[in-house]
């Protein structure tokens, strides 16, 4: 089985180590516009050899991972080179214009629109790690507008690598992540653009800090590359949450002027709650 | 060596297992106002005897380890019973009020202001865990104001269980904590809040919540009975940060609103230097 993958960083790579891992049948083809991306990821094993566009025709299967935006530019060239029994999947955090990019393709059947929700703070080939996406969920969009056989060929690899299986419509998923994932990024960018400004010339007191600020501004590391487009595609969904979590920080910080200690335990105490809906995550990273 | 521990939480449980892990001399008495929080902490093995506050003259360290307004009320009190020798220890997350409340007392020497920089989201006995303060900071305040005997021995104990210690007034303290630790527990509960809400009616979208959901809300799940009052006795310095990071974020929005996406790349690539900030410091929770 010919695999490609576009885009060989965390997302991609990581993917392709947990195929290799599973099958033995495999050969990992890399394709990324970054050469040097390209050597590393050959280097560290997680590709088997070095690709380009033109060797698309030989793909079994295509895994697209790579900034949203560029996703849509060539979704409908990699759709176009590859072979009438190939499945193109793509890894993108944002569904509703990749979907409508390809929509008229006459090789749609050949697309299967997914969003791991797995990943961490970390870019790159050298983030790949093996195990990424064992006990996450994938979220497929249009499954009917697939292929079966594709379809299926494409489920039993999720479900070989340890993936959980959820369909949803590309509306839906984008206006749903952007509360359980978008807005996540902004309040750790914001928070630890908060601190830097601040402590700017207090590098010491960072030995002030803790688990639970490096916890709240881990992903205040993320590459700026994949997620400005993010933020782009989804950006209506993204600001009525960003508007509505503003707002929550400004009725706190109101409680707090007014000295209503009693209503911020009880704003607190609400949110914990948070408890019993997490504990159906399973959290690896 | 006779250790209370006054508060048999996450905090103090966490450094009576440490303590007993350390030295095989030592006998620790659990003092705590919750009688259920006691027992457990017995049932445990978190402490070797129930205690109470009669029993204080027999301490050689007193380890007080409970929400920041009760420390204030409880502070003196304790200083009244130790005998001469004792050291009392506070782990308090404030230190502004702290030292006040005790600064004109006969017993100022014998006591410690520290802040532990270690801590899970979780809270009581059954949160305690060996192995918490291990390559953690301790945070010392006005160390000239305890006798040099008192703080060698506390400052041993600290070392053997594995701390790194740091001096600092208590106002420097009060003012970057807000920054390094105050204001990721608000922006964690204020995340949490805005998304409960929006998903109230729609459990199952929590299925796409990953790891980064998971990290920046944990801190949502902390304890609003040791919360509320270190907003409240570090108000000033807690607005503070949060009116700069609400700044933050409009302007993010603000950005978003004008699709100024080059500069929303810019500002998070700036803030990607928070990875070499956090380098240093070192995560076990």
């Amino acid at each position: 089985m010919n695999i490609f993958i576009i885009g060989v960083g965390l997302i991609g790579g990581s993917f392709a180590l947990d195929v290799k891992d599973t099958y033995s049948d495999v050969k990992v083809f890399g394709i990324d516009n970054n050469p040097e991306h390209l050597s590393t990821a050959l280097a560290l094993g997680v590709i088997d050899e070095k690709a380009d566009w033109n060797d698309l025709g030989k793909a079994d299967i295509v895994y697209a991972a790579i900034p949203v935006n560029v996703l849509c530019n060539v979704l409908p060239e990699i759709l176009d080179k590859v072979n009438d029994e190939a499945v193109v999947i793509d890894g993108g955090s944002t569904k509703m214009l990749i979907c409508e990019a390809v929509k008229e393709h006459p090789k749609r059947r050949n697309f299967l629109a997914a969003h791991p929700i797995a990943g961490t703070e970390f870019s790159g080939p050298e983030a790949a790690i093996k195990g990424l996406y064992a006990n996450k969920t994938n979220i497929i969009c249009e499954v009917e507008k697939t292929a079966f056989k594709l379809q299926e060929r494409a489920l039993k690899i999720f479900s070989d690598i340890g993936m959980r299986i959820r369909y949803m419509d590309p509306y839906s998923h984008d206006k749903h992540i952007a509360y359980t994932s978008h807005l996540s990024h902004i309040s750790s960018f914001m928070l630890g653009k908060t601190v830097i400004e601040k402590e700017a010339n207090e590098r010491d007191i960072f030995d002030m800090a803790g688990s639970g600020f490096e916890s709240t501004v881990r992903l205040a590391k993320s590459s700026p590359a994949m997620w400005t487009p993010i933020f782009q595609q989804n950006k209506q969904n993204v600001l009525e949450t960003l508007e509505e979590y503003i707002e929550n920080l400004q009725e706190f910080r109101d409680l707090m002027l007014k000295d209503d200690f009693e209503a911020i335990y009880n704003v607190m105490q609400n949110t914990n709650k948070i408890k019993e809906i997490l504990k159906g995550i399973t959290v690896k990273n």
